[in-house]
């Protein structure tokens, strides 16, 4: 398959999208990205690496750490972790008190952020500093041991993150919070700060591809069965109320973030990443979705 | 891979959980189902044939008829479908009004009952004869010409499905039907009462798991693409609100129906089909998706 | 107090609000009502009449008509009634089928159109001739033996009607409704379509100015402590979800048509009631509500 | 009439009821009252003071706090309140964050408590000291310098109203809180904490059923329209999501608050307070509103 051919195609066709999202604007340090960045990486389980346009260049992942988030609560709690959030597609926004309310402070799933809210804490409650763990899982999955928050977009987060706040007083109301309000909404928002490149979230993405083993080092994280779970929630809550769309158009298990990045897996083949600023209302990258759902046209590989 | 003995023992455990579920009991003809009963079929795309228990016995497939109602429209109107419903999973019980109304009479996605509905609607609008058009296509795709509706079934449901009438009205009120409501729940009833046995459901899904192709025939029902995406709607809309927990354990593509029905598709490989009729509450059969969740376990197989 | 004066007046300062409220159009017959229209009467205990423009024609009270169900279903069962409808605002639409939905099929209150169903289903199951008798009913409180249905709304409703039939058919699936959806709702869209003037529904509302007995001939129809909780629902729940704002304006009990017609009452002194087609968009009459709003601040006269 | 002795036979009649609720536990300060408690008084626009049991007890009254800072909210801004808090019944649970997300940010009432965390930022905004300000105006109302704020109450509450502060977080989202959430959060845990008596109570309250003048000066706090405005909202909105219930029994404009006191007036004769700390799941006082449900019935007087 020449990928390479492909990822280039798509981002021609993908850029014919521009203008039609808005780059996330809610914090300054977003605001100022410029909208017409594209870059998109796909790295195969056989070691090749395909990329194109500013693949090379950190963006802030935002939502996309709350994979790195389950990954390693699964890790050191396995399947009692969802006692304290569920594993269905919310049908909600991904800020959305409503549902919380109704079921009782028990976030739908891991990637609304109540339910990352939850995982946070979970982290907290099993390892002695939980943002320096997530910051070096990160490191160790991308290769990448320059990785870093960016205080400045965490710091931003902080100040006007209101909403994230009323999920986290929430949460503590029903008790579904262990440690104060304040540090679990300070680890969260630095987690969401996260500067990775598409070449580096396509590579941190390979251990799920490769059925929960590192490929490089052969080192297996999670199991298979966890593995297939952890994809499962990707597939179904990996897109805010958007799920059904990305997997409709796309057919692959993902993860977006308001920064523009998307990444996502094809199991047994390849993992790949891409970053547009530019999103629609639901949160999503444009040209992301768009370059995606080339590729798996195009290449006739999606999971279904 | 020992595919029948992995059914045999899966079949084994899954009895286990005999009484932990109930038979669907809102019309009496479902009722009167013994609940013990237990069939599962699995057939490879190289012809294969894998069985055990009453995988010959024919039920009500109820739900998993909405498969073919989608199929069925995407032929006849392709992508258009999707602009009187959606394809988002919905958060909400089958037959919830609650969304509906939000959502101004667009249901949330084919496999909802308001959205099987619609799909009703879209039929009876572009065949002579709704009801025979869908005993044809499941009777083609099974390779049983003497598969048949259950009259008394459709009766009962006719005679006491208030919701769906309620759910028929509401879609009416929106301008989301066009034919009268008699004729769609006419039609929709009977749809339901489908008779069919694990070995007839495993036959049908075939195409699906041949991404559009009849295996036997070499005929193309839908493209690649239109496969893709109606494997995608029933990974994240196939089981109401519990869509997550089956992908969650199970990671297939499949749909279930209140007769205790499932049948899924492992793409490229085979399709399966298991009856129980003990349901839980979320009217998913209990030890049906418990042997799914072995098979895909111990096989190894599943689409993450 | 110059009532006829201040009658006069608001009908003056009510009129500059032409062309802020548009005429109901979901059937027909309401839509050719013009909209300049505009009447007011009030009728004191003493007997005193007062009326100013269309006083004396005739319109389709509509939802008016739910006033007429409820002091008919009290002397029939008493506070039972209470375990097959709610007493509190519902915060939503008055046909919505959300909060039914969550509440098991107990109407909120009797004014939504799930309550006024259930009221009728009452009367059918005590009353010979459900129809017949609230048509007697309300010929006896305004002293008008020749008030009629109209036909022509009553079949245009029941053939449109489909939200209506949608919460029929929802309320029978949760066991609230003992008499056939049809009976239900033919009587139903009857009771909508009563015709009558301000000057004849003022009348009608005079026993609940008097606690109960009607002036003309003393006789009791409803206790004092009947009376009461009857005129405490109009006041909470008479206005949909803008019973808070005619509460706030006005400041008496008092019951809303999408006919234009509001009926009102000063406990103790007068009844009063004005019509005007064009309504806003809770379904209120907006020339209506001004009047009423503009009597009780001229005249100091409200229950507050 | 009798108030006395009908105050005291309410009371008596309204022991009967002890134990059918449960006594505020939420912070251990409002746990610890002895549930047995009872109080009741009665005044009288001519000046005579009716009252029996615990009538001269300070308790915490909490949500009747709500009142006061209502009024205040009406002399300092006026109408303009209205754009940022509505004045229709919610519907819903005191601290229901759902009504707020479908509102976007805008309280249903000013006596749900997002409503009263807006009147309170609306107090920052155009008093030197907020918490000052509410109590000298309380101790004003009630002739009792010595009134004042429980200050362990307030830390109590401070330290474990996760909802509330989630509440002022939302509202902050949502652009309708323009001081910082901590300062607003503390002036309305204060305005909760205050204590008074229902001597104190009832006559605090007497300028509301003076039509806005205070019956022993003579000063106007409130014209005779923001008083009919104020004690509709009362009505309507007053007692949570069951302020239907109290409209129906008692049929008095009142506040109820969960360390269960009850204020209510009867306009343009007297106001009355009552209190029980056993409280309903609604958080309304069983013995409260069971004894003024007697007093109106035996008195004949309400506002219907």
């Amino acid at each position: 398959m020449n990928y390479q051919q492909i990822l280039e195609t798509a981002a021609q066709e993908a850029s014919l999208l521009a203008g039609s999202g808005t780059v996330a604007s809610y914090i300054p340090e977003l605001a100022k990205v410029p909208p017409e960045r594209f870059g998109m990486a796909l790295i195969a389980l056989d070691g090749q690496v395909y990329a194109t346009g500013d693949a090379g260049e950190r963006f802030s992942i935002q939502s996309i750490s709350k994979v790195f988030l389950l990954a390693l609560a699964i890790r050191l709690v396995g399947e009692d972790l969802f006692e304290r959030v569920g594993k269905e597609p919310s049908g909600n926004p991904f800020n959305s008190l409503v549902q919380l309310e109704y079921e009782h402070g028990i976030p739908r799933n891991p990637f609304i952020n109540a339910g990352a809210l939850v995982l946070t804490d979970v982290l907290l409650e099993h390892l002695p500093d939980a943002k320096s763990a997530v910051l070096d899982f990160a490191r160790r999955l991308s290769g990448s041991p320059d990785l870093e928050y960016d205080a400045a977009v965490a710091a931003s987060e902080r100040a006007t993150g209101f909403t994230n706040i009323a999920l986290a007083n929430f949460l503590k109301a029903h008790g579904n919070l262990r440690h104060p309000v304040e540090q679990v909404v300070d680890a969260y928002f630095h987690h969401c700060s996260l500067q990775m490149s598409c070449l580096e979230l396509a590579r941190a993405f390979l251990f799920l591809t490769n059925h929960g083993v590192l490929p490089n080092t052969g080192e297996r994280l999670l199991s298979v069965s966890q593995t297939k779970r952890l994809s499962a929630i990707l597939l179904t809550c990996g897109f805010y109320d958007e799920a059904g769309e990305f997997a409709f158009r796309v057919g692959l298990p993902g993860k977006s973030g308001v920064g523009g990045g998307i990444a996502a897996i094809m199991p047994g083949r390849w993992a790949t990443a891409v970053w547009s600023p530019e999103i629609n209302h639901y949160g999503n990258s444009v040209r992301g979705m768009k370059a995606l759902e080339l590729l798996t046209t195009w290449t006739g590989e999606s999971i279904f």
